[in-house]
């Protein structure tokens, strides 16, 4: 007995697979309790299967004629993106083989309407490659903490940017200067947009959202702050106060709604989250029941990524002929919260002229919406006739401050729109 | 269709299994795919019983009962121990009953007799809560990092000794006020010695030997110490050179040796282990596609370590009536490595008479030896006529470290016998 892969994508993950099929073969045969075998790849792009071994595998550039081939069980979807990638995911359910894919993007953008077809073609549609690469995440949250509610969920889920900020913290470098190496040595996407505006992370978002609360959650309606307005400042008088600035996407249910946000965010330094360095990926999870629990490791990268891949190919296995576990159901239909309805504390950092009064007027517009200063410092950067005004508030509604802000930005003693930094605390 | 319960103990951990069965029935359907209904409850203490509405579940003091009542589909052994649980649990799966157990002790003497039994049996043996309580890391191992061969795994697997070495970490008290303290709160089990003496860890690193190689592994044969030996001056000096002291469950494979070992060991503070305080559990594990992962949570407690009961017994619900995974298999038969053939570098506390030559003599034995300082520092602890040498080491093989302490041992000069604690760098 043995179940049979095809590989859609001989690129970097592809390739990983690829590879781990071959070189752990031993483990693999073990843990499925059968051999799995690569039967067919499929890469339009020639030169990219030159570096395997390939014999006895049929190479294909027609991804089709794998969906119609009763030899194939499971098909791997690791071309990346959403337009061919979606037609062929669906195409391949729709035919009565599994799917297993790294595409997180695809998946926050169509995964209601995958999940249909794999319910209706009665095979699994996995992806714990999705969200942070070799972290079995995914598995954590459907299977092992199956007995909770997920009360939150906090992630750093995008390696490249917890890179930068960690650079910018431990060696106290600029975010451009960061970059730009980063950039130089291929560890971060050219252009880097995806990554640093955060949209990459609200994909993952939108895939623990949903999985969490067994829901719908529209990804365009998620609130989404990158990394780029962080500065070397802020880094600083974080530290200073006690905290580190992580870029996270939070996952909460609160009173029936989903607060589903990525942002960056200050973290206190005992908090295990600001020990996760680097390229490194973390996901604290609360349950109702075991209480906090996290998950680290590497988010990304060619065999951390196919590991996942390749550990759900061995789950399909396991499960063998038989109806597999129930497949995620968007069983619930909660609706977005409003990020404005936000409780917490925050960083503020004003910039403004040195001219006198200008303390007491921020302390009476903040005053005056309802937020209270928990301690602050006014500091001057460069010597111009500027000054920096770091504020950390008490507990205060978002809508409220960011009235407050917008209030402050529009007196002429502003130099810089003011910029708020979230708080997490637990 | 449902899945029917009987819970054998409503202790600590059954009676949280109670709990969250009643509490969290919603999810519990949802996830399992069907009710999970808990039919008999099996507990001879009968006071232990009034705090829960059992109404609609059978009451009983006669566990045999259960094993031939089809009306029973999973039994939950809650009972700890390895007498009356060891004959409860075969008789279970010996019957054709799925057994759950959270019992580590039962595991790491009994692992290899039990699983025959549930093989034997054609049911599910399963055990998420025994190591590392609300953790599922049994299930990263056997399913998320399926893909993996596992090269190391590094295990804070005892609470109470985190506990305390914590506070003497950060509140630099010493052992004995925290252990006092401690006991006295209900926190640590009276008498301590499963605790602290490293057994209990040891119990949990049987098992996580057991999974990762999937090989037979003497419990007896684990070389075990605990952190009774360990002072506030280690604590204190352990931190001045970069570490903490965590008691640590080490899991290795080395030239087709396993090397399983519970000790105490200093971990660089920028390790993610050192960041991992308290009461609380992880485990480090290094597999050679993903890399670095860790788990955390909680590792005791009623509710986190009742949630991994339950996430077995959706496990086993989303099974149904097929042929489950694979059970664990004893299919290798690694023998267990010499301690003495360790690689590594050593912290070690020397207390001599304050007389001249000392460090030389010292010096000379360790050399003899072919183990190297990296550095070292003399303290003059209470002002009395001795002294503490402290020294790191290069890297040594522990036989040879063995040997040289037990020389300076044996010199006049040493007031008490040296303490070596072991480095853990990765």
């Amino acid at each position: 007995m043995s179940i049979r892969v095809a590989v859609i994508g001989a690129g970097t993950v592809g390739g990983g697979v690829i590879d781990i099929l071959r070189k752990n073969k031993d483990i693999l045969t073990a843990n499925a309790g059968q051999d799995i075998v690569l039967t067919h790849v499929c890469e339009l792009n020639e030169d990219a299967l030159k570096e395997f071994d390939l014999s006895g595998v049929t190479v294909t550039q027609d991804a089709s004629s794998l969906f119609n081939n009763p030899e194939v069980d499971v098909v791997c979807e690791l071309i990346g993106g959403v337009g061919a990638a979606k037609t062929l995911t669906l195409e391949a359910l729709k035919a009565g083989k599994h799917v297993v894919t790294a595409n997180k993007m695809l998946l926050a953008y169509h995964g209601p309407e995958l999940t249909e077809a794999a319910l209706s073609g009665g095979v699994e549609l996995r992806y714990e490659a999705a969200v942070a690469g070799g972290i079995p995440i995914i598995k954590a949250l459907r299977e092992g903490l199956a007995a909770n509610h997920i009360e939150h969920a906090y992630g750093i889920l995008n390696g490249t940017c917890n890179y930068i900020l960690s650079r910018m913290t431990y060696e106290g470098l600029a975010f451009d200067d960061v970059l730009k190496q980063a950039m130089d040595l291929g560890f971060a996407e050219t252009p880097p947009d995806l990554d640093i505006e955060g949209h990459d992370t609200a994909h993952k978002c939108q895939i623990m959202a949903s999985l969490c609360y067994a829901s719908k959650v529209d990804l365009e309606s998620i609130s989404v702050e990158g990394i780029t307005g962080i500065t070397g400042e802020d880094v600083e008088y974080a530290r200073e106060m006690g905290y580190l600035i992580k870029l996270l996407a939070v996952v909460r249910l609160v009173d029936g709604e989903i607060d589903a946000r990525v942002h960056p965010a200050l973290v206190p330094e005992t908090h295990l989250l600001a020990s996760v360095r680097n390229e490194f990926n973390a996901i604290y999870v609360q349950g109702d029941m075991t209480d906090a629990t996290l998950y680290y490791g590497k988010g990304a990268g060619r065999l951390p990524t196919a590991s996942a891949v390749v550990a759900d190919i061995v789950d399909i296995a396991r499960a063998g002929d038989t109806p597999s576990p129930p497949p995620f159901h968007y069983r619930n239909d909660y609706p977005l919260r409003d990020p404005g309805l936000l409780e917490g504390r925050y960083y503020l950092r004003l910039t403004t002229k040195d001219v006198p009064g200008v303390f007491g007027i921020v302390g009476k517009i903040l005053g005056d919406h309802g937020i209270s200063i928990a301690s602050c410092f006014q500091k001057d950067p460069h010597g111009v006739d500027r000054v920096r005004v770091i504020i950390m508030t008490h507990e205060s509604r978002e809508s409220s401050l960011r009235a407050a802000l917008a209030e402050i930005d529009a007196h002429d003693f502003s130099v810089e729109p003011a910029a708020a930094l979230r708080v997490i605390e637990e």
